[in-house]
C-alpha cells in the first residue's frame, strides 16, 4: 500500500472526532444521532465541516439520513470503500501481488467452512460446471466455467463477507489469470478431482488438493512476474 | 452485511460518475486531474456536489489535493474504509461471525507464504514469544503473548495487505477470544508444536497443525454462540 500524502485536513480530523464521539456515547445501530448543529458544537467544528464528515459517514453506510427521523446509526457496509478504491490500474504491482496471495490463502483456507456446508446439491452444481468446462468450445468459455467452479465453492460457504470480498477481488485478476497462469502447464489436480475430494475426502486432503490445483498461480507468484501492465 | 437503506443521493451518484470518468479517461496514479469546475461541467453536476464527491475520494486516498499542482490521482488506501467502519458494536452478530471465519481461513491458508519466507530469525523470535507465554504470570500476559505469536506469523509473510487487514480485524475479536475460546479445553497443538512444524514440517503438516491449534475457535463457531453482547 503506497500512502504518499499525509494531508490530514479539517474534514479528516472531524471524521475521526465524530467516530470517537459516536463510540464514546455508546450509540448502537438504529439509534438517532444528534443533529448537525449539535454535533458541530459538541466537536467544536464548523457546520460545513461536520456536514462533509457526515457525508463521508453516509458513504460508508455508517449513518443514514431519513426525512423526519434525522440521522440514524447503521451497521456499516465496511467493504464499500474497498469496492470503490480497488481498481487494478490504480494499484501498484506490489499491492496486486499481495491481493493475489491473499486470495490464494482464502481458497486453501476455506476447506473447513466448505465441508461444514457441503451437500449433494453442491456436488451436482459443481458436476454441471465441470461438464460445461469439458465441452467448452473456446478458451473464454473454459475460463468462464473455471471462474464459476471457484465461485460456487465460495458461495457454498454461505459466508456473505467472504463472497462479497471475492466478488470485489475477482475483476482485478481477470486479465492476470488469463495471461499469466495459462502460460504454465495445466494443474494435475483438476476440478473433477477437487470435486471427488470434496465428496469423499477430508478437509486436510481437500486443502492439499486445492493447493496443488493452484500450483500454476503459486508459480506465477514466486517467479516475480512483472505485473505493471495489468 | 445488513444494508438497509438505498438512499442513493446526488453525491453518491456523482461519486460513481467521477469514478467512471477517471477510469474512462485512463488516468494513472500521479496524473493531475481536471479542476473542480471542469469536472462539474463534464459530469453535469453542481460544483457543491463535485466538491463533496472529491472529498470522499480524498478520504479513500484516491485523490490528493496539492497546492499549486491541483488534484492528483493516487494509489488508493483501499482498507481505509474498512478501518473506519469496522467497529464491533456497529456490526451484527452474523457479520462478526463471518469475519471470524474469514480470519480462521487466512491463518490456515497462510502456510505457503510463510514457508517461502521462513528463517532462523523467525524461529528465534517465535521461541522467545513462547518462552514469555510459558512464564506469563497472568491470563492477560498469556493472551498478549498468544496474540504476538500469531501476529509474528502474519508479519513473516511480508504481505502488507494481509498484515494491515489482520491489524484491523484483531480488535474486533479481542473480547470474543478471551471470553469464548477460553471456555474450551486448551488445544493439543500448542505454539511450541506449531514452531516445530514450521521448522521441520511441510506446508501441509503446518496447515493441519494450525487447524488443530485453532480447534477451540472452530468449536465456538459451530456452537452458534450468541455474539450479541460483543
Amino acid at each position: 500500500m503506497e500512502r504518499t500524502s499525509k494531508s490530514t485536513g479539517l474534514v479528516d480530523q472531524a471524521v475521526l472526532k465524530l467516530r470517537e464521539y459516536i463510540l464514546s456515547k455508546g450509540y448502537n445501530p438504529g439509534d438517532v444521532l444528534p443533529g448537525e448543529i449539535e454535533l458541530a458544537e459538541q466537536l467544536g467544528v464548523s457546520r460545513t465541516i461536520i456536514r462533509e464528515a457526515l457525508s463521508r459517514f453516509r458513504m460508508f453506510g455508517i449513518v443514514d439520513s431519513r426525512r423526519r427521523r434525522g440521522m440514524i446509526l447503521q451497521s456499516p457496509d465496511f467493504l464499500k470503500g474497498m469496492e470503490m478504491a480497488l481498481v487494478s490500474a490504480w494499484l501498484g504491482a506490489g499491492t496486486l501481488r499481495e491481493l493475489f496471495e491473499f486470495r490464494l490463502m482464502l481458497e486453501i483456507g476455506l476447506a473447513d467452512l466448505l465441508f461444514e456446508k457441503k451437500s449433494d446439491k453442491l456436488y451436482k452444481k459443481l458436476a454441471r460446471i465441470i461438464e460445461r468446462e469439458d465441452q467448452a468450445g473456446s478458451e473464454s468459455e473454459r475460463m468462464k466455467a473455471d471462474a464459476e467452479f471457484h465461485s460456487a465453492l465460495y458461495a457454498a460457504t454461505e459466508n456473505q463477507t467472504l463472497i462479497r470480498f471475492q466478488d470485489i477481488l475477482y475483476p482485478l485478476f481477470k486479465q492476470y489469470a488469463s495471461e499469466k497462469v495459462n502460460a504454465f502447464p495445466k494443474p494435475i489436480i483438476d476440478h473433477a478431482r477437487l470435486l471427488k475430494e470434496l465428496e469423499t475426502g477430508s478437509t486436510a486432503s481437500f486443502r492439499l488438493a486445492m493447493r496443488h490445483h493452484l500450483e500454476p498461480h503459486f508459480q506465477v507468484q514466486s517467479n516475480e512476474t512483472d505485473y505493471s501492465e495489468l
